[in-house]
């Protein structure tokens, strides 16, 4: 029987479960299972891994929870400012996209980037263009309005202060959500997307659009997404890390994964997590953060869909 | 003797030697020399790589023959945008810019986002108001206007063309500049900067400003800063993949470039180069196209300026 299986995350951070009462864990796992059994569902129809890890981040990015899309949070000029990307492992093609602004789904857009143009990454209102030229659809201001994420941004607004969606406030978590994926056909996939900071401000630019560091698939080697202190991760090349520490130095998916989250990235103070998969049907859920929103499956026997470590 | 070394480029590609007269191989050849003195006499004093690769490149970037800065092309709306990426091999400190206008010197702006904020890269407008906000002078649309770039985009305006500054027209070339120096104290640092492709459309971004693509800078490794199809650098991740080799093969910096230039991006069918440096005074040129603008001088007694193979 030919593998499948998939993993997404919906942010890591510190969770505490002393701010996390029953009724929020419940819908943070409905969620979760939501989004895990979207793309899964891909997966055991045939489908590619390429399909199910965007129909699995839209579903997150759908979700007012997560800081992705619907649920993006407030950036400094009390606007909304998402990135996201896409990378398949077979060809190793990517699309990305950030500072993108009323786009319901940017994961969506950036795999458009990846299918109609010879490029990789577009920026701001020219990512805007580019959705308008081929006709991708936009959504208004007030899709993405939260009162909860509102709420976040006038208490900092006035401040010096970005926030990734945690510290000093209840809810502490790196808001991005992501996805890898091994679909029937042998082929690994991989998105994230991310509302970025709250009160950011000056186009700061994260891990989660960039090829090698928030995202990177190589059927060679693994899928990977992640999600935690962008510019560590930026500086940390993270996800490509794990790769190469697997093609270079013959490491196992779950080795690489943990010398690159526990290790590496801790030695220059960077935290959070990401999720990885390989052809052979192996998944690894990685944190040094209290804890990762995350969900995994595959078709043997094996479902998870955990909070905390 | 500590040693010390720099190397730069002024970009690659098909650089053909039947469009190429003596006078403006001459030009060419002064202005690389000009940028290696700039580099060469901040170590000389005792300086910081990071200082060296800063000035080697702001003479890079000031002179209108390379497509950065004062060279820069013309993108799809008649004006010109520009990306830079700086990075320090000691402390792994990093700072880029995409898609920033009216900026004298980028890579000046990207060292200042590395020192004085808690980011890695901004981008667009948002950049711009970083720059405002630290009193970063802004310099007239008129100093970018070049009629050999303006006559080079007229050609293609009306068309779905972009271009690397290079293909169906006369003067063909990756347009990029960079450098890469060892300095008195051991430390190692690189630095990029572009003005991104004639007729560049929907803001497309490249690999320049992308750390662990187009720049990179590790003590325990190397420093490297490329030049090539930027959207193969990209899913190449090819800086940081240099790093890699040496890093978890044990590649010396000679063979992981070759590696790297001749074998990896071109298996995905990228064409460029880089240039490197690592703290053991190595320093390697390396590209698989017609040729590289490029210079490089240590205090061993070499010093090259080339342009072909």
């Amino acid at each position: 029987m030919q593998k499948i299986s998939i993993a997404i995350h919906g942010g890591a951070g510190t969770i505490l479960r002393s701010e996390m009462s029953e009724e929020k864990e419940v819908a943070y796992k409905e969620a979760l299972q939501e989004a895990l059994d979207a793309g899964y569902t891909v997966l055991e129809k045939g489908g590619t891994a390429l399909d199910a890890v965007e129909q699995a981040v839209i579903s997150l990015e759908n979700c007012p929870l997560f800081n992705a899309a619907k649920g993006a949070v407030f950036n400094a000029l009390g606007g909304h400012e998402m990135d996201a990307s896409i990378m398949e492992g077979k060809t190793k093609l990517a699309g990305a996209v950030c500072g993108v602004h009323n786009i319901k789904n940017p994961v969506a857009l950036a795999r458009q980037v990846m299918q109609q143009t010879e490029h990789v990454l577009l920026m701001g209102e020219g990512a805007m263009d580019f959705a308008a030229t081929i006709g991708f659809p936009f959504i208004d201001d007030d899709y993405f309005y939260d009162d909860f994420r509102y709420q976040q941004w006038l208490k900092i607004k006035d401040s010096e202060k970005f926030q990734l969606d945690h510290s000093d406030i209840k809810d502490k978590k790196f808001g991005t959500v992501g996805a890898v994926a091994l679909d029937i056909h042998g082929n690994i996939a991989a998105a994230t997307s991310t509302g970025g900071m709250t009160n950011k401000k000056f186009g700061r630019v994260g891990d989660s659009p960039i090829i090698g560091a928030g995202t990177y698939a190589n059927n060679l080697t693994c899928a990977v997404s992640c999600t935690g202190s962008g510019e560590y991760f930026l500086r940390g090349v993270v996800a490509y890390d794990v790769s190469c520490l697997m093609e270079y130095k013959g490491m196992s998916l779950e080795d690489a994964c943990n010398e690159v989250i526990h290790h590496r990235l801790q030695s220059i103070g960077g935290d959070g997590g990401l999720i990885a998969a390989d052809a052979n049907g192996n998944i690894t859920l990685a944190f040094n953060t209290e804890g990762m929103y995350r969900a995994a499956k595959n078709n043997s026997g094996y479902e998870e869909v955990s909070i905390y470590k």
